[in-house]
Formats: C-alpha cells, sequence, structure tokens
C-alpha cells in the first residue's frame, strides 16, 4: 500500500500522546485532584481526536482519491465510512 | 486529600490505555490502513472517556459528597463544573 | 420542586435550536450541499450541548448543593452520575 | 445538484428531533427535572449525530464517487474534509 500519511508527524503526536497517559498515570500514583485528571483526559481525548483529523485528512487526498481513480471506488468509500463511523462516536 | 478514586483500577485502565497507544504507533510505522487506525483511535478516545467517566462517578459520591458535608459545597461544585465542561468537550 | 435553572434563559436557547432544526429541513428540502448540511447539524449538536451544560451548571449549584445539605446527598449524586452518563455520550 | 441523500427519510428524521426539541422546551416549562433534561439532551443529540452520519454516508457513495469520477476530486475532497472536521467536533 503506498503511504497516505505523513508517518513522522503521526507517529511524534502519538508518541506526545504516549507521554501524556504517562503523565496521567502519574497523576493518579501522586493523588492529583480528580477535577486536574479529568481536565487532562479531555486534553488527551483532544489530541487523540486532532490526530484521528489529520490521518482522514490525508487519507482523504490520496487514498481515495487515487482508489476512485483505479476503479475501487465502491470498496474504498464503504470502508472510508465505516471508519468514520467508529472514529466520530464517543462513548 | 483524602483520594477519591481506586487508584489500582484507575491506573490498570490507563496502562492498557498506554499500550493502546504504542500500539497505534506500531500500526502507523507498519503501514496499516488508515481505517484500522481511525477506528483504533476511536477506540482509545472511548477507554479515555470511559475512564474519566468511573473517576468522575467516584468523585461524585465521594470527595462532592464530603466537599458539600463539611461546608465548602460551592467551591466544590465550581470546581466540579469545571472539570466537567473540559471532559465532555471534543475538538 | 424548586426549579434550579433559569426558565425562561433555557427556554429561549431551545426556541432557537427548534429554528435551526427547521433552517436544517429547509437546506434538505431545497437541495442545499450536504457539506452544509453536515456543517449546520454540526453547530446545531453543539448549540445543545452548550444548553446541557449551562443547565447542568445550574443544577449543581442549586439542586446538588441543597440535595446534599437536605440529606439527600447519595440519592441527588446517583441521579446526577447518570444524566452525566447518558447527556456526554454520543453516537 | 443531484441530490445524494434520501430526502424523505432525512426529512422525516429531522421532523422528528424537531419534535424531540419541542417536548424539552415542554420538559423545561413544566418543571421536570434537570436529569431527565440532560439525559433527553443527549438523546436529542445522538439522533443529530446520527442523521449527520446518514447523510455523510449517502454523501460518500453518492456525490463523492461522482466528483473524482467526474475529474473534480481535489475540490470534493476537500470540501468534504472541511465538513467531516465540523460535524465531528464537539463543544
Amino acid at each position: 500500500m503506498i503511504q497516505c500519511m505523513d508517518v513522522e508527524a503521526i507517529t511524534n503526536r502519538l508518541k506526545r500522546i504516549e507521554g501524556q497517559v504517562r503523565g496521567l498515570i502519574k497523576m493518579v500514583e501522586t493523588d492529583k485532584s480528580c477535577e486536574e485528571i479529568l481536565i487532562q483526559i479531555g486534553s488527551v481525548k483532544s489530541a487523540l481526536h486532532k490526530t484521528g483529523q489529520v490521518i482522514l485528512e490525508g487519507h482523504l487526498h490520496h487514498c481515495v482519491l487515487d482508489g476512485v481513480r483505479d476503479g475501487k471506488g465502491e470498496e474504498t468509500l464503504q470502508k472510508l465510512s465505516a471508519a468514520i463511523e467508529q472514529f466520530s462516536r464517543i462513548g
């Protein structure tokens, strides 16, 4: 598969998120207040969501465009549709 | 501060999430499809959200109840309100 | 029950939202583009979410505070917890 | 523009949502509890989100596919990307 994302940029985002999750564990272990922890959980969710949007944008402009041009439009859009449904839901 | 959460249970949840984020980095590095990565990002967001809800529930039943009973109701609920606002938003 | 919300302010917010939903129906009937309709659906979701946050804030500072002071803390916070869980989820 | 959604089905969904919003106004005016109102707001948000997903799915399989096939791929996907970003955010 031709990669449709900037692997280095996405990996860096995810490494920062991994660091944020480790920070959350430290907050819990050192008795930080629930409010601070909840606010930080909100930040990590937002960072993940933003990362997903960057991946989605690259996917639309590369893989999806190529897939439709290569005559695999139905399949490409079916898979995209399922992925967006999972990605955009919460709870 | 008297801890109002089950530190071990919350830490275990967060360690699983940390593992999921590392799994995401591996997926990106090994050229997994964007759709699979997006679906997995959705799962991690849900796991974080669920962890926040567990923390919030403990917080309401312990810290908030105690705070109000100790005459610090206004302050306790002001901080809770701000935390919920940050926690429940996305984007 | 002593009302813990500003009925007029909340009603006005909801009437604006009702108008937005009617606007959405008109957009669909007059063949506006899917993108415009999706963006507008996002706006209405945000307006509903914001309305919920205003209600929640009033609820915390009035009903919840009073409930705990009246010795009905457990019950009040149990119901609050269930309501926040439903309110903050999507999908 | 060739319509890529089932106008009647989407209109019916939106009319039900309009009815739910009117129901919310009635709940506020008749002093229903904050918890019941918050839960109902969560339901309306979910119904709107689901409606958006149905529109998005139709859009992907019709307008987007046709747009790319007609050589307007870049423009089509740029607009889609912006719409998803607005649609999937909250708060």
